[in-house]
């Protein structure tokens, strides 16, 4: 059979490890697909030594793709959600090559239109990169579980996010401390604006949330909820009461509605997600026939990437698209997206207050106004050791999120209150 | 495209797993597939009302599928290592029809064989199902992992028994009767031998060494150890110490050597193995590019295992194996296997002895003797409250079996040991 050609855009990390992967165990992938893996092409900003590539041509802008068709399947692996990482994909896929990306923001933004022109050229794009690294979760949603229906996703996906929560907990250290940690450690990058407040995750959940219910990518519709104000008191009361806050992204359907959810949440710490940790991530899956499915792994790195791309170059060289009965997109029926006004669940408060008699009476009177029963309630001395105030921490049993912001903003205006209420809602995975 | 013909031999509880799937997702497996699923046969023991099956030829004895040949895609769901089950399959292959089949038995006895056979034929075996019912670890590591050299895999592949072990620490209950309730509630079937005595798991932790480690499949090879002996005292001992103990299947390369071990051991009770209760099953996986992958889901049952059943019909379905590239069977050299007195590592005493002086001196000169350093040791008030014995708890450093099974035997002829030593390996998973 002949050569997979392949051309590779972008040696950052995940192409380096892609590289990497290559050289050590190209030899068990090339039996496996039964046929020699040729590089064609690397793109690579960096000059660098490539290792026994000497018939591979470097181009040291990616554009040069564009003017280059030695190849049967990109790997764009340069990221951004426009510029030069989009293009070369639109090229390549009207040229008649297959592409594997890793690139979330991409896909998020311009994954229909490319999905689709996809599918008109009859070729295939990969994407398990792009969601939970090392995680399989893509070939899950869209293969393993082809005879199930999806009924929701719990997933930690964020790393960077994670290891500052985990940190932040372990340490006694606040946000802004342990993000500097984790910038020193590599755990963070210069600028990880998106891995904190939310968008990177979204980015993620958008997609997995299109191929589970087979609907249009719409990232516009992702609620999202960074962590980029989080204390550590509210760390240390969650924990206090069985519970870590983690980054989550959640999609389900609810009323005929997709719901497409990023937020900090308080969840179970003996349950799985509450178990995963550090740079983990995690995800769990229900589906019309089966409990909960629950996978971990590394969600970010060289190799495990670099894994996720192998994985779908497999794939893809093994799939007989030319008979036209594979696609890469769903029915696309436009659905309603749940709103996050219609959230009805449990709460976690934490209200600062001037330590003054009649403050109790005074938030349980605005809570059962806004028909909201008390689980728990505890006063607790206020961290800072101020002893004229007092932290007040309220869960709740299941309530409506209307409900929580109207009360929320009423408790706000008393004049125990020292500070606005501290709100996290609180999530069973 | 052409229909994909199916044929369905066995409607036991996995057989009317894909019935039900197929009746509920048919459509969305056939737009992914990109053809029609036509149920050409199915052979039932039992007869049945199949629903909406007019045009299908319902036979009564699966023996009617040697003489039928209107099928591409033969599901054989019936089990048993030899029989019906064995000759239906390599009839299928070698009509050049693709197999897929759920039963681990069969496969760890015949899988060499079949799987050859299907190479020459050029067809394809599917066999997600044999192993974790509803966990995609074949597909992981067959395809997601092609791009990495595995390191070791730990699994909890038996849900009956390890129902069995959580609910005994649970309830403080014996092995016996919470056998008996794990048959009536339908946990363990009439005849759990091959899920208590461990043989179950050895058929499925060879068939994930052969493909983790391009090995034959060499069932005989595998050390079996079971948990029918196992006592409430020792998952007590254990959980006082911070470990559950567990039915493992562990498969790795040690010194060039195969290893596949299935026994009980303590594993760290908040490691993500010591997590995995009831009827779960949980697989850690770990390669030389990536940390610690970690599945967890349904091992069994008729809707998870169907999913696995139906994920290989994707697949094979999608699969470009028309041009030989694809081969079902590894390289197959004989390699050498690791010996379980090889082993070195940490173990678990629990020495019942009379309650006199000198005792401790006795029993921790004879480890000194045999290399053994003592990691702990506690003595406890015998179990059963009997005041002239107590319980003498131990857990080692690393350290080599052989001179575990030495001291044992010098230790059981202390006139002072009551009973035959109690031991169990410490694994970190």
């Amino acid at each position: 059979m002949d050569d997979l050609k392949i051309a590779i855009a972008g040696v950052g990390t995940v192409g380096n490890g892609v590289l990497i992967l290559l050289r050590k165990n190209r030899k068990k992938i090339e039996k496996k697909i039964g046929r020699k893996i040729k590089i064609t092409a690397i793109a690579s900003r960096k000059s660098r030594d490539f290792k026994g590539l000497k018939k591979t041509k470097i181009f040291s802008d990616a554009n040069s793709f564009l003017n280059f068709s030695d190849y049967d399947l990109l790997l764009e692996l340069i990221g951004g959600s426009d510029g030069v990482a989009k293009e070369i994909i639109i090229d390549a896929l009207k040229k008649k090559k297959h592409v594997i990306t890793a690139n979330k923001a991409l896909l998020s933004k311009h994954g229909n239109y490319i999905l689709k022109l996809a599918d008109s050229q009859n070729v295939l794009v990969g994407y398990e990169a792009s969601v939970a690294g090392g995680i399989p979760i893509i070939t899950v949603i869209n293969n393993f579980l082809v005879s199930n229906t999806i009924k929701k996703i719990s997933g930690i996906l964020n790393g960077t996010s994670n290891y500052i929560l985990s940190k932040m907990l372990e340490t006694k250290k606040d946000f802004k401390t342990i993000l500097n940690d984790a910038k020193a450690y590599g755990y963070a990058e210069a600028d990880p604006s998106f891995d904190i407040n939310g968008m990177d995750t979204a980015h993620k959940l958008s997609i997995m949330s299109s191929i589970s219910f087979n609907n249009k990518i719409d990232f516009d519709k992702v609620f999202v909820s960074g962590i980029e104000n989080i204390q550590y008191t509210d760390l240390k009361y969650a924990d206090e009461l069985g519970f870590k806050i983690k980054l989550l992204g959640i999609t389900k359907i609810v009323k005929s509605k997709v719901m497409q959810f990023v937020y900090p949440a308080l969840v179970n710490k003996e349950s799985l997600l509450g178990k995963v940790d550090n740079v983990f991530n995690g995800i769990m899956i229900e589906t019309d026939s089966s409990k909960k499915f629950f996978f971990q792994g590394e969600g970010a790195g060289a190799l495990p990437t670099a894994t996720s791309v192998l994985s779908d170059l497999e794939r893809i060289s093994l799939t007989n698209y030319s008979k036209k009965n594979y696609k890469n997109t769903g029915i696309l029926a436009i659905k309603d997206y749940f709103k996050i006004d219609e959230r009805y669940g449990s709460y976690y408060f934490r209200i600062k207050t001037f330590d003054v008699a009649g403050v109790i009476a005074d938030i349980s009177k605005i809570l059962k106004k806004y028909n909201i029963s008390i689980k728990s309630l505890y006063q607790k001395e206020n961290a800072e050791k101020n002893y004229n105030e007092v932290d007040i921490v309220i869960t709740t049993h299941n309530c409506e999120e209307k409900n929580v912001c109207k009360a929320t903003n009423q408790i706000n205006k008393l004049n125990s209150t020292k500070e606005r209420v501290v709100i996290y809602r609180v999530e069973i995975t």
